[in-house]
């Protein structure tokens, strides 16, 4: 139905605490000895985000929400004819019942649910709001070193592609695709690069104004290594974006400015992937770290899951154009 | 499937087309001898208003998408069997084929559709933007005099509520419904007053700035009249929120600030109707023209629809709870 | 040189903290057993408000700030030619020197003063802003019994005027002028009312969001009756404004978009009394309440000073052209 | 008294005209044959740029107005004192008198005047007004090769200084000064670079969210490539900022958040050359294009005045504090 949260691995709690609830301003819903559940302020669920201390950092688990329990038998038969690990739990998390874990078939650590308690929303608590206002966590992005295979992937799975990066000419290879259940641009995107990885999570700021914000606060507080990227414009999803590095080095994009995607003929916007302004309306050259580095995944094992490189590369992709 | 357009009468084209494209910059898609057809900057499909010179000035129709011209079907056996007029059109405007007009037991005009001539997004042609920030058509506000019966028929149709008003007290009664299909706060919604009538068309404008720029752009045009309410922000939906009257009298509502409504367990979020920031987050008072004045509705006829008056009245009800 | 800093007399020191500091984000620069001293974020300056519990409530004085202790001496000496009472005090307040106390010789309590304390500024320090972004103490807005009295007499204080409201035709009554020392539209105006008495002081914001943030916060804090008029554009001064009503009744006005006057050749703006986007740009009429309603001053005697009734009304002229 | 209005000579005024009125939003306020003269939207002075299709390219004047013109003979006596060359001139633009040209010690051509016509404002012609909020220009920002004998000056000019940038450690460098007549940050500033030349013009703009209008708009009328650097914060002058290149490669800053700067013992706030936040508030890196390409200066003769490279260089002096 949605992307619904993220569970990150991070090596200290207290520092992860001051970035992520004192700086960017989400809210707590839940403390353990070694987790922190933390939501946006129009969010109702329970958690949008866990974060827990452990070793070695990296992504737990992305998790989406599903209409009911019964999709979830649908959904395990499924990856266990396509020969994935699937796992059901049943209390992993505070505020949460049954769930099935999965590693898809690139290695990706997923997780469906349905169940899972409200809070009220602090969307109109304006006045205990800190920060940027983030309202919600929106989406998944993926580094990919097969980008085709795991589009065909995520279409069988029932996402539709809303935008989408390829190569020009008669060879055309698709770079980069951003695929949605819930109809705004994406709930899951994923580009070419040394992968499976998690490039980002993505968080929506009610508006441009709210990025600037936590720019400005990050800065002050003495968290200005953090910005990596931005502020600036995408092309693909008219995002007005900035891309922080949390203390762990996971990527988060804070951004505004989506749109609505929800009719069923909506027909995918490409973009040539030598069209500079797909990746930054504005033309800003993103910095190397922003295509090199994402967080690595966790597999069922609970060792870091391997990487292999893209079996074709944007940056050069776009380079041969030019030449 | 969602609120797609309106089409409204009025008695001027071009006193209309100066308000509502070269003030509130609304895009031009197609013009015929007399009638006009508009869209938001992000919009794909052909057009979310229609504005038509015809006398008697009112309302025209509401029409709604649906996935497939199959649905057509299914909707026009359900209307039929409540006793409702129903009628099929072919082609009534460019760009759209046929489609399926029904007045609801309420005399409401509605439309129901599938098909419809897309466009190129005006999105990020910022160059050519003018006006206000007007992305999309998203809803109807209705004035309904049985509000309870209007709502047991939306919630039927397979709406879903999101936010509410009742009275307090033991003899609940609800002065206010905001329903939706697409995962917004409202596709549809109405509250009590003299009815049935139009009480507003809801644009969607990028953020509260934009909001203020149409302000600041009618009022140097010459039509600051037409700000009949705002801005401010609702406490229902919590929307930042601008009224306008067409030269016609037809509101307008330009707002910005929505939030994500597709979790299918959704409680709908109910405001006591003695608590003024349901309202008007901020404490001002409407004019009474606000909770006064509405647009007729046509029937199948092309007369207009016979108004009564509402059987609870929210301003009554709150004054009551309130001496 | 500029308008100050001013000093509130009021009923409750803790009421008005919350009201000031918690919720509009003054920082507290020093503290008494009976006195708050405020500045904005952007001042170095001790203090541009000073609260002080006394009885009765009231305007303490209202000050402004000379290039040199010498000045003091020439307006002292001009004073006191006009038959005003003048006083000289010395530290009345932490962070300050000498000053000079004078009553106008319309009874408006005001003080002179070059040597004061200066802090860091916060500006920067956006990590520990909360509230509406206040930058700084902008001017003093009064309700004048006399106004062309007044006008003459500011003027031969040495301020420019900028921007003035008359009556229309041959008897040409000037009803509310704004004047200024700083190139900005002013340090101090006032308009036709009961006087003589404080209407406002106004403070300027960033931007127009920092205008609607601290709306939405004084809201969700419980303090939305204390919004007495707008959000809303002035046609005179362009201000984008809201008027809050302190838990004294005292009147704050937060601001946003000022523009440049330091141009010696500057005519002052003159708009119509029937003109009603001069105190309303979109067109909103004000509330009773902003019209008759104004804090009381104090006089040499620590005694509220007496009020008279204008002699011009605005709102009378403007109906009988209106008529 | 403030700096008013540059002359810039530029190859193509059509092409210039497309991006300064166009795409930003400048206001025509005449054009000759071979002159364009534009101003900002809160302007009521005749220009405040002048656009003249001359070869070479390069800087014409920077214009300073004065209070009268008494004082262009204080001026010339001075500048003649100091062996510089001076001229008189009338009517050199339309909407202007007589004016004193002078070349400064450094070689930066100077203009000073009194006598300018006068617009009616447009600031409150929302209706009309296109592009970025254009208020007005600013300030000049200059690279000059000798930064503290230009800052000497300057302060003997009549300037004051409000922020400046020096090494640390005990051989003190000064590597680049804001200083000021008006009360804001400054009207004239130059930092170490390969000089003299002209860096910048800074316009201000009325809010951070117009700065990225403007960067939409340029970029969806094809001129992202414009987009120079940012949009960001300085930590100097706490601007939110972008710079732009024209199409002759003149470089335009549009700003937004300034300060007041008026009180007498402003003490000048000094950073860091280590301080990497002086420069980016948010750590981002300037391109080096920035640091390096700066507009040519024209001389007495109409030739373009030599360069010198700079005695100290702020990027050096940083690596060194750093290394």
């Amino acid at each position: 139905m949605r992307a619904a949260y993220a569970e990150l691995r991070v090596s200290d709690l207290a520092v992860s605490e001051s970035f992520y609830v004192d700086l960017l301003g989400l809210v707590v819903s839940a403390r353990t000895d070694d987790a922190l559940y933390l939501r946006g302020w129009e969010e109702r669920v329970h958690h949008s985000l866990v974060l827990r201390r452990a070793d070695p950092v990296g992504v737990e688990r992305l998790a989406f929400r599903v209409r009911s329990n019964a999709d979830l038998d649908l959904l395990e038969a499924d990856f266990a004819r396509r020969g994935c690990v699937t796992r059901r739990v049943d209390g992993d998390h505070p505020g949460m019942g049954v769930a099935l874990r999965v590693w898809d078939p690139f290695g990706v650590p997923l997780e469906f649910f349905h169940e899972i308690d409200r809070f009220e929303t602090q969307l109109q608590r304006f006045d205990l709001q800190r920060g940027a206002p983030v309202m919600r966590m929106d989406h998944f992005n993926l580094h990919s070193p097969k980008v085709e295979e795991w589009f065909a992937f995520w279409l069988e799975l029932g996402f539709r592609c809303t935008e989408y990066i390829s190569t020009d000419g008669e060879d055309e290879r698709i770079t980069g695709a951003w695929l949605t259940r819930k109809p705004t641009v994406h709930d899951v995107a994923f580009t070419a690069g040394r992968g499976p990885r998690l490039h980002h999570l993505g968080f929506y700021v009610a508006e441009p104004g709210g990025v600037l914000r936590a720019c400005d606060q990050l800065a002050a507080g003495g968290f200005a290594p953090a910005i990596e990227r931005g502020p600036g414009r995408h092309g693909v999803s008219n995002a007005f974006f900035v891309y922080l590095r949390d203390p762990d080095g996971h990527r988060i994009e804070l951004y505004a400015c989506d749109y609505y995607t929800g009719d069923p003929d909506l027909e995918p916007l490409r973009w040539s992937v030598s069209d500079i302004r797909c990746r930054s309306f504005w033309g800003a050259r993103a910095p190397d770290s922003w295509y090199d580095e994402s967080s690595l995944l966790l597999g069922p094992d609970g060792a870091v899951t391997p990487t292999f490189d893209a079996n074709v590369d944007e940056r050069t992709a776009r380079s041969e154009v030019m030449a």
